[in-house]
């Protein structure tokens, strides 16, 4: 099915667009009244990434009511644990919770690899449909954590400030965390595939504990895992989004991927001049800026829209948006995007 | 009194000293069995903090029982909000929480600025009395939470993963935020400049939450007022340490501070690239790497005495120590470091 907006797939492969693309991290969920209507109906968080149905109802939604350039498909990036044999719960604002973890080499053997992408069709079922419904209008986006985030669930248990049990491993057993990772990482890959298979137009991997490790750790632990998923990932354009990976900026600009996410902390200018030209980049607005004034909002928007230019950038904020987020914030943050970019192109 | 091991305070005024000195933040508490001893004989933690002895008790602790060249007052960086006005609890488990936050100019109006430091003669009488008991064998160092990590806590009322609440105010209210933090810094300075009258050889400021606002929000509401500090304090050196502050390394460069924490994300000879020849370096050893066997955490802390260099580095972990690591692994990187920077330094 061709494209009618295809602006968010032209601008991931480095062309030359008529205007920024915009999106937003978390926009299918949250905010959104229409949203919650429909969880509510259900048992909680965990069905609704396992039915179809509603997930692909909950991925459009933004695109009918933001008026966003891309769908990102309802999921988590905790279905892979599960899929690998680890069950995880939802617990209503603590977040997610595994009632068992992976404490030894047994626990390791017992968990599936590439396999598990098998046990994931629910998603690949609520890709194919949300392909159907979108119609053409705009993308759809995939996604899939990366290792060492998985990993540092997989082990912890839950979200953690320091992430101290996870961790540890690097330095108690790192030939035991390199397998792990390299279990993950096949049935990422794998994961991934599926997905592409299913209709996604783009994948991207989200490192959201890449932040907590020291350099030469992400370096092996890490980003390692990531370049293997990038290179074996040819069918569609991969974004690597690396929350407080400041220091693997540089290392970022030589991943086989086509866009890379920035966070809030990173300066847009430093950042193109450590990732290189020939990524693009996606980001950056801090999500607490939504909460300002629409003319706050404005100047923000038009402030990053300036510093990353008109080529080679997909509007987002540097995070998933807030919970608390007003709608009509975010509709000004993707109009003001929208209009002020077009202007900015000319 | 003539100190006997004054390396710390040397190493601080940016002197050549014979060996690297070594300390460690949350070397009081948390980690040391003597230590839950006093505190399990008292009702929690805050009582600990508000009773000079039992303080002055377990911030010798470390001294004796790990060879640290300094003490740092067992307290607390919320003593400051109390002392304002805005009582905080201690949750097992859980940490701080402030049962009435800031909400208002009126709530605001209600606080007290400079006049707080002089709520907190408990912290005054404990500084004394472990001079009194250190008797000179190593320098004490006093400290203060940064403004922006203090008014984070008093608007959010607890840790959180965003501080949404607390940095939404910067877009909303920024006037608001201005005259608060000034509060706060006003606070602030009296308070140190009460902790070295009562003996602190050194102050550090804690800015623990630095690295959840973009790099020009850092400059404006939290540097600015770090840099009012710096500028307020002359009587002793003082110590920034911004955790996840990256961004902000050239600046700190600039502060009229002598020594700047580095985390350990940091990258150590990009750090002193930015922050400059002047200022001595503090840091900044994964905490996580205590968990490694003693052959790991040997190679590990002479990788970091390699990295710093035999001068103008006073060895710490990258933040405080982790409340399940083993005391006899944290005497072997103190030794460690003594060992190997001294024939280093040769």
């Amino acid at each position: 099915m061709q494209l009618q907006n295809d602006l968010f797939l032209r601008a991931a492969r480095g062309e030359q667009t008529e205007r920024t693309p915009v999106w937003l991290m978390r926009q299918a969920g949250r905010i959104l009244p229409e949203y919650r209507a429909v969880r509510n109906s259900l048992s909680g968080f965990i069905e609704l990434v396992r039915t179809p149905e509603h997930a692909a109802e909950v991925t459009i939604q933004p695109v009918d009511l933001l008026g966003v350039d891309a769908a990102i498909i309802f999921s988590d990036i905790l279905v892979i644990p599960e899929a690998m044999g680890l069950p995880y719960e939802m617990i209503e604002k603590r977040g997610p919770y595994f009632p068992k973890t992976v404490e030894s080499e047994a626990d390791l053997n017992k968990l599936l690899g590439e396999e598990a992408a098998d046990n994931l069709t629910y998603v690949y079922d609520a890709i194919s449909l949300t392909k159907k419904n979108l119609n053409g209008r705009v993308p759809l986006i995939g996604f899939a954590g990366a290792p060492f985030t998985i990993f540092a669930y997989m082990i912890e248990g839950s979200g953690s400030k320091t992430f101290s049990k996870a961790r540890r491993i690097f330095y108690q057993n790192p030939s035991f965390a390199e397998n792990f990772l390299e279990k993950i990482t096949a049935a990422t890959i794998a994961y991934l595939k599926n997905q592409i298979r299913a209709g996604a137009d783009l994948v991207q991997i989200f490192d959201s504990w890449a932040g907590i490790l020291p350099p030469a750790q992400y370096e092996r632990f890490s980003l390692k895992y990531i370049d293997q998923i990038c290179n074996a990932i040819t069918e569609v354009p991969v974004t690597v989004f690396a929350k407080g990976a400041y220091f693997a900026r540089q290392a970022m600009g030589k991943l086989n991927c086509q866009v890379v996410g920035l966070d809030w902390n990173m300066d847009i200018a430093e950042s193109r001049k450590l990732i290189g030209e020939n990524k693009v980049l996606q980001g950056n607005l801090d999500p607490c800026a939504l909460y300002g004034s629409y003319q706050s909002i404005e100047d923000q928007t038009k402030a990053m829209i300036d510093a990353f230019g008109n080529h080679k950038h997909i509007a987002n904020l540097g995070h998933g948006v807030y919970p608390d987020t007003d709608p009509d914030k975010v509709k000004y943050f993707i109009q003001t995007v929208k209009k002020y970019s077009q202007k900015n192109a000319k």
